[in-house]
């Protein structure tokens, strides 16, 4: 059966996309712990990170940097966090967060509320200072 | 001046040392969140992470795996979680932290408390299963 993160690679769950090649995809974490939270997974469904080939692992996160660099011109924070987990959805995914604080990064705090609208224009802002 | 884990590296500060290859350097972290909690770092003193260049990410990136894949052997857990925060030594720095819960990967919850021997053994197991 096909991961959440498939479904949304393959546009059957709507996301807020932010870039996307033949191999990899990023979109907004739609329970975002800050603004510009950025989910990067690679569309081939693995579940641990650790089991990606080395190929795989090294061209996500080179994918994922691009990402980073773009939510360092995008968002206001001191630099862009980088968590693995991976305990919930068993397909492997990196997440960018913009940080102020090491405390930005406590999957327990609440997460941030959104409008579609907001999502937008910051899915908006993100992709503008994106070099791919 | 020398970042705190460039003394590590040199000698000039003690570590529990997982290993080190010409470019890349592991140990315990001192304040761990969970047994098994390895730092791996370039040995090139770069403050940001996503300032390292696209080779030298990648190859960290693979260092830390086979970290992380020893990790899994030596230490009971799910899996093994990745963190860059990067606020505190500016120095770039992976945490590899094996993971039972998403909650494990809290900076602000309290950091465990080994003894020397102890923190020797974790290493010992670690190193045991480590494949460079």
């Amino acid at each position: 059966m096909a991961t959440l993160f498939s479904k949304i690679v393959k546009g059957d769950i709507p996301c807020y996309k932010i870039a996307e090649d033949d191999r990899f995809f990023a979109f907004l974490d739609i329970n975002p712990l800050q603004e510009g939270h950025t989910l990067v997974i690679p569309k081939k469904e693995v579940d641990y990170i650790f089991d990606l080939d080395d190929k795989t692992l090294c061209d996500l996160h080179l994918f994922a940097k691009k990402i980073a660099l773009a939510l360092d011109k995008s968002i206001q924070c001191k630099r862009v966090g980088v968590v693995v987990l991976g305990l919930e959805v068993p397909h492997a995914h990196i997440h960018l967060v913009p940080l102020k604080d090491e405390g930005d990064v406590n999957f327990s705090n609440p997460k941030l509320k959104f409008t579609p609208e907001q999502f937008e224009a910051i899915a908006s802002k993100i992709k503008f200072n994106l070099e791919l």
